[in-house]
């Protein structure tokens, strides 16, 4: 408990320090925005950091490498969390407006990423913390958001954004099917241990309707194999229908990018993904979205 | 016996009561249509009924839950009986033409969600009637039907149908080659138990050909091995071909949503997936496809 | 052999007694043409008798039913055999060359049906045997062949072939990676049991990449896990190729169905699938691929 | 060690004989060209040659023949490495600049295939020498490279490079999303031996997204199957997204070829695959892309 408070407080001197001698303006340039030449050697190098941290974490539950290297994997899994706590007060330093940012999408993965090891310290770590740890992996997306593949990941975001219906109308179908499969082959295979419940037999037609096929439950009385291949068939005709989906709207997008969407994709709640807007990022709240001719960001007011 | 004739009566009873002070115009709105204020509540607390009914039939199968809560599960079974025949004599009473209603696919489907439990009363339960109560789920798409979605489900249906010749074609290719290479793999792994028979060769064909993979059949001999790669391969490059036809026709849908459908689907016999006309749905028998100027419905004579 | 014998030259005064009474005409409008009522009719008990007799051949496996139907199985199979050779020999009898038709594809298909039962009477029947008779599965699409449904098979086998050159690159390289792949995974999989060999590794490598995953062959080592990983995700990226080829070519076909194919397609050396001729069948080589205005058969000269 | 010396010694020697005797135009013509006459042969042959010694290598590795035919193995390997050791030299002393050869993909890839034989003779063969030499079938590539199906393979790899930003985003979110799921489940199925370590649940992951499904490592609480259902119907779902990215991309090429790719694929580092010019192969770099009025290569010089 003091411990951390006391560890808290050095963090936040020196980030207070940080500020004061290496000077708001380098530090706003390197850590918030991505196109200076420190911002890229700042997001090469955060980028390094929550590849090892996540690898230590993923490591670290091997049964055998616990036992050997425990004291390494604590030590380092301190030294990334104290890293990523310092760059998180920094950040909150320098933002314009501290609590939007605090309470944005990244904010609350950034603290996510540092809690579980405080909280394993207050009130005795258990596995759980050790997996939201790997929640880090999220990190990297906010380095990528602003790099030079945006636009490719806008146009798969955007045909999925337009597909969303059919994708909603195809999953509800197919959830339908996997209850009524699994139902009945719950009836058929009655006897077979495999399909104990009707739950599992859901299960079973999940992994055979998507061609996964296990293999840990399978049918053995004639009628249920016959029906397992019908549902097999099934599954592999019915793969073809989220594939066309998107491959016709993707193809749209790509036939003419401007004009976008197809029937039904007109009444969109959030315009964001569609813009063809160039991609200005606000460096207090980071928040993109911007009019090429915007000065100030229109959601924190910061000056762009 | 007796039970259900004083239940159904109680029901029915009940049922007439609700229609005389709830007034017939006002329970019509709320429970035949679906754009008012009232039958949207009503269809969110139906499809709210049917998901909990489902899954209270689903758990119930488990046999560890059946065991301890064998007395809740009956009695939930019948309060969604009741309240699923309460609602389907109320359906019978408001539409026009209650003898057609009863014999539409959802009318039948309303009537399978309660015969089950009425049946087990009379006649001593099997699991069978457990299962098809299941399809209660079915009853979720009489909701969906008239709701948003529609519009998409129609472009994917009809995208379905203007493929189907495509698509049975390319079935009854698929069987013929699973009956070929099931009774070659018996030949080739006569020895092997898991291929004791033509059936079961062909059931492994069928996992293998759909890239399923279970498992429980494997071949053991090299030429079988050889085989059954060559097999994979096949599968692999032919899942291309529904995917192929139906990108195709979706994409024709997408880009040009009149004119509509290729070669060969000029000639249909059902019109109803292909209409562009808006939905207006009968209140009498539930049936659409209405002309937008049409007053009277076409299938049952009911005002519109 | 003499009972063999004796049977042969039975049917055959069976089937000129046959052609005799009831006719040359009408029999050859029945058996040979497909758009006549009696052909029709024909067609429709052929495959009827076909597809029964496969499902004898195919029941007849189980050693179960086997054993205790042996004899039912046995007279099945003689009274298909009959049935069948009649028709080989009326056919044979009817069609303007003979010759011609029992060399060709269906011809050859027509014999390999009635063959190995006599075979098996004269060497003594084995397994073998048995399977060849499910090829009279094939006999099936010759009755499609002349139906409804032949534009839209033509379609897809037309972008089958348009396509060709670039299944015949994919296919190539899937071959290589798979044996690359199958050589690695053996020495990095050394010591476990089921990648005792290249062959089997290669078998994995297969089971692997086109995501059917039998589970017989599974990678235990860390590093085989890997690398089973990285091929997974390479199988599932690139069976977006063959996919991706077929919906374009359809694709095509669909919105321009007269000029066809793409790129290096323009040199065929059968020109027939992509012949945009009606469906011309010669009542007497059953060979189609007539122009319109034709009005002898343009391989065996027969009157159209 | 001597051995060695006194082998490549004869194989020098033999080299320059043949160039001697036989002339060092028409050797140049037979092995570096492929439109000549005996130019084909000699690709030809050496396809074969590869083939077979890919084979013999596959072969051995199995137990039993590995036992049985020891010799013969040892003999074909032998002959194999001289034959490419042959062609290897011979290449060198007919190609105008030979370091450019010796250093490009194809050279070393060469080399590559005769090596592991003289380092087994010299330091003691491991396995790994054994995979090494199945890596000749690489060598397929370059005859392949010249032939009729250059185009094909061209116009697949081009949808590829200008996928591949797609792609890229694409595989990222998958592996981000398979750590992320692994590690989930190892938490969820505590307990259960085949989650031991969060890199064997990330390995289930990879199996179960790709819907691969060995049922080597399969979920059994209730929450696991759950889950695993849901991360199927992922699977199956994100499938059409490679899908439909190559579709659009592949469509785009087909139905305009020369103006070819989408949205950011303009800023090729590497312009060789887009490129439209006719396949001019430098006989000294075996280097491609000149352009038509190209009178020397441009990356060596030579006269083309």
């Amino acid at each position: 408990m003091l411990l951390v408070a006391l560890l808290l407080a050095g963090l936040v001197l020196l980030a207070l320090g940080l500020v004061r001698f290496a000077g708001r303006p380098w530090l706003g340039r390197t850590i918030l925005e991505t196109e200076t030449t420190s911002g890229k050697v700042f997001d090469a190098l955060l980028m390094l950091a929550i590849a090892l941290s996540v690898l230590a974490v993923v490591l670290e539950s091997d049964p055998l490498l616990r036992q050997h290297w425990s004291g390494t994997f604590l030590r380092l899994e301190w030294a990334f969390t104290l890293l990523f706590s310092l760059e998180y007060l920094l950040r909150l330093l320098l933002v314009a407006e501290p609590r939007r940012y605090a309470t944005s999408f990244f904010g609350l993965v950034d603290l996510l990423a540092i809690l579980p090891s405080y909280l394993g310290l207050l009130i005795g770590g258990g596995q759980l913390f050790l997996v939201v740890r790997v929640l880090r992996l999220l990190r990297v997306f906010r380095v990528l958001k602003l790099g030079a593949y945006l636009q490719e990941a806008e146009l798969l975001w955007s045909a999925l954004i337009a597909a969303r219906r059919k994708i909603t109308v195809f999953l509800l179908a197919m959830v339908t099917l996997v209850i009524l499969i699994g139902a009945f082959m719950y009836v058929i295979e009655a006897g077979n241990d495999g399909f104990g419940s009707i739950p599992v037999a859901i299960y079973w037609a999940c992994v055979t309707i998507t061609t996964v096929g296990y293999g840990d439950v399978a049918p053995v009385t004639p009628l249920g194999r016959f029906m397992a291949s019908v549902v097999m068939l099934i599954g592999y005709s019915i793969i073809a229908v989220p594939t066309g989906i998107l491959s016709a709207e993707i193809g749209l997008k790509v036939l003419r990018p401007a004009e976008a969407t197809s029937t039904g994709s007109g009444e969109f709640q959030t315009p964001q993904p569609e813009d063809p807007k160039p991609m200005i990022v606000c460096g207090a709240c980071l928040k993109d979205g911007h009019d090429p001719d915007a000065r100030h960001c229109k959601f924190c007011g910061a000056e762009l």
